[in-house]
């Protein structure tokens, strides 16, 4: 078969012929007509992930053909019996398993559901990791309820954009940030009351004139910014941070959020039953997922700069076959 | 009536002729036999809290007689209808309400509980405030499970103290820090499984060695020390944090918490319905609160200055009466 090859880091990947998958006992073999890019390839390409093997075959996001039915693959394996916690062992489709940059993926027969009937193959390529992510950040741990003010910093993101998507969908009302005005601008198109461009100074002020205050805070930077995250809540608030692009929180105190009983909630992935449970929350809503730009699998570098850039707004998707 | 008036800030309390409560609509005059010091009378009479009025009565723990019947009292004024987190306008018997040092306190009727038939004078008026705070933060927040591992920061403090009592009680595995070892040996004389003095270098890792890790954290301190806190959590573990007494926390980071899903909590007081499970709880498991000193109230200013320089292992209680 053809695959996206990852040879060693820093190594521009090659589509290239492959040694097919030999399906172990309880496993498929399903072929990707679409797969999806994540920030997780971008960072194994760069070497930034722990335990990264080559060749490796990278992708989490995958839709395809099983013996003539359509399918998307869940990317857990592994996750265990607890829902509120993965096990340690746990890791995802893309690396070290070989992913769905690839003619044929094989994958638990428990890992594959039924494509949505209303996605398209990019759109569906575009949901399970990021999808799941928002899923159970918005929902599981940070407990969203209808009518509640929700901040979704960084709309652009893959996973901000289904939480804007989901949150609305549950009757949120939603702000947004984003260093790109333009960005805003389409979020408050998708439904979103409001928005503050993080670089500008003030931004916390403007949301907090426009908003009043969150009962839910979505973050992936971490950063500066994190540190007005406390202000900007409610009493009882949740700050549900699913990433740290910008590192380090500076002056973080348990000043800001005892009195106020504000919950920081560390987010990643969903469990099996909440990726269940968001693809069916996906079709009872008829949610078409924002794709930024579809590119065949042999311009992949482009794509994964793109990605790099942060300059997408929403999912990048590849064409597997043509 | 006689009562601990704080006149100003920085000025030394006095026993003195106050004029008696005058209560309102659906208030009880409790005469308390014994009261009980929390930091937050040390901090009000610094000037450190917002809201204080002079002269004003101090106390928020108090025990007593009301017509006959011996009862303890509920410092909650006014917490709200939703038990997850306190109306803004809540506030704390003992500022700006008249609280428990003096010879007669006016509360609401549904404020006043019978005292648990197994405690004391001095153990009824020593376990209120920082009992409820023990439990909200370890069961309600922390969501403690038998056979999981606690860490309590600080212990000699009363919160942390009855932390220790509850999470014996519900069947946990318990290690402690403090500055002092006489208070860590203390404190494994109760049922402590081990600890760590975190003035000493490499505590944690001494803390890593002994536990393994732990599923919940107790701290009322941040600064330094919290930074250790993730890496000492097992994946899905809970930090509960009720007070800052150190301060900012140096270098947190998302990374630190997303990926093993760690929650921290903020924490403050109880609604009342955890404040009477606390009592049914103390009651079933027979728990008497940790006494550190009794005063009488006459010699009050010995009792701040011992609170304030951080020496005591448990409660410091007032007697009112002779």
């Amino acid at each position: 078969m053809k695959a996206l090859v990852l040879k060693a880091k820093d190594v521009p990947l090659s589509w290239e012929d492959f040694p097919g998958p030999t399906p172990q006992a309880g496993e498929v073999v399903v072929e990707p007509q679409t797969a999806a890019l994540n920030h997780r390839d971008v960072w194994i390409t760069k070497g930034l992930y722990p335990g990264i093997v080559f060749p490796g075959i990278l992708g989490s996001d995958g839709a395809g053909m099983l013996a003539g039915r359509e399918v998307l693959i869940n990317p857990n394996i592994g996750w265990g019996p607890n829902p509120r916690v993965q096990k340690r062992s746990y890791s995802i489709l893309g690396m070290p398993k070989h992913g769905t940059m690839a003619e044929k993926v094989s994958v638990g027969e428990d890992r594959v559901h039924d494509k949505p009937p209303h996605l398209s193959w990019e759109e569906a390529a575009a949901l399970p990791l990021a999808g799941m992510t928002a899923y159970r950040a918005l929902f599981s741990r940070g407990a969203l309820e209808a009518g509640e003010k929700v901040l979704i910093t960084g709309i652009g993101g893959g996973v901000a954009l289904f939480a804007l998507q989901f949150a609305l969908a549950a009757g949120a009302e939603v702000y947004v940030t984003s260093s790109s005005g333009g960005k805003i601008a389409r979020a408050m198109e998708m439904g979103a009351s409001g928005g503050a461009g993080y670089t500008q100074n003030g931004w916390e002020k403007e949301l907090a004139n426009q908003a009043g205050g969150f009962n839910l805070i979505l973050d992936s930077a971490g950063g500066a910014g994190f540190s007005f995250f406390p202000k900007l809540c409610h009493y009882g608030a949740r700050i549900v941070s699913y990433g740290g692009s910008k590192g380090a929180v500076p002056n973080f105190t348990p000043q800001s959020i005892f009195w106020k009983q504000i919950s920081i909630l560390g987010s990643t992935m969903a469990s099996d039953e909440e990726f269940a449970e968001m693809l069916a929350f996906v079709s009872l809503h008829r949610i078409h997922p924002v794709i930024d730009s579809v590119y065949p699998i042999t311009r992949a570098e482009e794509a994964f700069e793109r990605l790099a850039r942060g300059e997408q707004f929403g999912k990048v998707v590849f064409r597997v076959r043509d």
